[in-house]
């Protein structure tokens, strides 16, 4: 959380991933299955909330635009998925415990 | 996910730990400012996803019901809260290369 506003999590950072893929983001937000405007307010907030921006928007020119990551962006998600491995690992015990309790 | 239903996450065991304390359904509703309703549904999704029920409801009777947690009920907050603290504990140094780069 950054100022009331959620700076990252699993959609956003599937979102940065796919903006890698597509070049863009109206390709992200489709391929996301959330609308153009979900995906740019998203891009926006974790934007405003890390100190340099994640996407980088280029309007205007050949083709209309497009979105590329900067470099903090590419970090971010390595980070973040370095993350999810590692709390993945470390749950295996309680996650196995709670399956066997799942139908 | 058990069936297409989302089994466990943050606010359901957060509504267990509040049913727990409250002693009602009703009660557990009002301290996690959710309707009565979308914690009646969040408790039934998670009895029909276990193999056992985690809250047994006494209906009616003097002061009209309540609900407590099962022994698996409360066993399965006390993984997830397992869970939880394993994950912060190994994700520590990412979470701080994260903050690092946030506002």
């Amino acid at each position: 959380m950054s100022g009331g506003q959620i700076a990252l999590g699993p959609g956003k950072v599937d979102l940065l991933e796919s903006i890698d893929q597509e070049g863009s983001i109206s390709g992200a937000a489709r391929q996301n299955q959330i609308s153009y405007r979900r995906a740019w307010d998203m891009v926006d907030t974790m934007n405003r909330c890390f100190k340099k921006p994640l996407v980088e928007s280029a309007t205007g020119g050949k083709g209309g635009g497009g979105a590329k990551l900067t470099l903090l962006g590419k970090k971010v998600i390595a980070i973040y998925r370095e993350m999810e491995n590692k709390a993945t690992q470390a749950t295996q015990g309680e996650w196995n415990a709670l399956k066997n309790h799942l139908k």
